[in-house]
């Protein structure tokens, strides 16, 4: 067991569903709801707008609207670790600004992501660009390593040169490239650095390796597995953790094979009634009825469900 | 020699490149002397607000400013084929609709792109929801394809299905691919469909199997060539069409190995004495001091200058 610092981000987020309602529109009610009953329900915090939410899907007023309204619903901000990275710098800037305005302790920030073969020299300068023009000490930035679904790799290196210049605000890493040795050489190199991974099945691996816990898709339905996962290894019940991943990574695997956002929201239709939580916004699209029933029998076969609702 | 009809778009665009300020902020004044200087150079149309001119890069706001800029400033809009497509479709249908309004004959329209893998239902959807809420009969979409980037092809199945519910909205394709394979069947499939090379290589070839003409980066400095190539091929001219492309190559090529948009900044600020012209948004950087001068000399050795600037 290693220690962490807890005054930090740490511990088990979920990379938060956004409901839509009858046109597309997102809709911060429901949203407010989801988060609630995932505070209640095993989530340590809420990485709300990041890509399970759809955030890329969204303007950027549809996204400060959200924040705004979650926060205003009382949602405590400490909890919120929105995502805020855009392709347009002004765009990352002014998510990023009112998100540390609004009182949240970190933002998931994406690099610029339409380029591909971007320089380490680009990268540098574009998150250079937003911690400048925010310029406010209180921001915290968990750089978000995707390279599968953002095309834009974040290296070592580039990391190592962000710390050096911003050691403050660099506070850490979600990688969501299932690359266990990636996210383990990162919590070595970088002793500081919170590194949360974005793939259920790694959770204890990486808190073994130093790791600051996990933001994923499917802590919208099961962050009480991965809060027993992470309970267990802090309070070094290595029996408890272990069987808690076990059944964790049985879960996420029911999930594959499917897209993840659609499966999740099908997966929540069924479990709340609440028929609306099957919208996506174009490009994503609900899963199809034949794929809607294997993924319940699978479920069902590992007799798997969600918490209860109120 | 085909025909083709000349009421739609087609010859030479130039992708145009967005001028920055000291600030990075796009300059309005700058884009419509160089639209208006690509206008009298060999430019049949402008594709303004596309990958070479970091338009992904720009806030929403700041592309519509450049937009009604331009027009404002006297660009006729009947020669604009701007970018509009954004990973959000509020995004893209604002942009959209702008366009049509001021009197663009036509759109360029990337898939949302953030999400890969994503299912050509989800695609068709994409389109299908701007195309309804732009909901405008002079709407025209240009498809735009470009895998390497974007990371989301657009197939010739897509394009079927779009053509058999939009025939009269989408007008054309922009392949980016570099696959003159990709381009050929698509203009054989789909004789209706302006099919654009973004590649000036591909000109002539693109041409002779129907094409409808190039929107390359290479054009903000040598549309002049491709100019020569398309003119030549419509007069039936096939020696002029031949060494006008075998020069446009050799210009091509002497930019290959540097990013595009940085080469062909850093060759204007030289050919104009703007040294303005540098300025690229993050994560794109100008080239570095050997870089400029080993394009310089490159560009020296084929004995290449842009045409005189007034």
């Amino acid at each position: 067991m290693q220690e962490r610092d807890l005054d930090r981000p740490h511990g088990v987020y979920a990379a938060v569903l956004t409901p839509f309602d009858d046109d597309e529109a997102p809709d911060p009610g429901a949203l407010a709801l989801h988060c609630r009953w995932l505070l209640g329900n095993g989530c340590d915090g809420l990485s709300v707008l990041g890509t399970t939410g759809e955030a890329n899907s969204l303007s950027v007023d549809e996204r400060l609207a959200l924040l705004e309204r979650l926060v205003d619903d009382g949602i405590p901000a400490p909890v919120l670790l929105p995502g805020t990275g855009c392709c347009a710098l002004p765009d990352t800037v002014r998510l990023t600004r009112r998100a540390v305005e609004l009182g949240c302790p970190g933002v998931l920030m994406l690099p610029p992501f339409y380029y591909k073969g971007v320089s380490e020299d680009g990268l540098f300068a574009a998150f250079s660009d937003v911690i400048e023009r925010v310029g406010d000490a209180a921001l915290r930035i968990y750089l978000y390593h995707f390279p599968q679904m953002s095309g834009v790799p974040l290296p070592a290196a580039l990391i190592e040169r962000l710390l050096a210049r911003y050691p403050q605000t660099i506070a850490g890493i979600k990688d969501s490239s299932g690359d266990i040795g990636n996210m383990l050489a990162n919590a070595a190199r970088f002793p500081g650095l919170g590194v949360f991974s974005g793939s259920d099945e790694l959770l204890l691996p990486l808190l073994r390796g130093g790791g600051a816990g996990c933001i994923t898709g499917v802590s919208n339905v099961a962050a009480f597995l991965a809060r027993t996962v992470d309970q267990g290894w802090r309070q070094g019940d290595a029996d408890a953790a272990e069987a808690a991943q076990a059944r964790l990574t049985e879960v996420r695997q029911a999930f594959l094979s499917f897209p993840l956002s659609a499966a999740l929201k099908e997966t929540l239709a069924r479990h709340t009634g609440r028929g609306r939580w099957r919208r996506l916004r174009p490009p994503l699209l609900p899963l199809n009825a034949t794929d809607a029933d294997t993924l319940a029998e699978r479920l069902s076969a590992i007799a798997f469900t969600p918490p209860s609702v109120p």
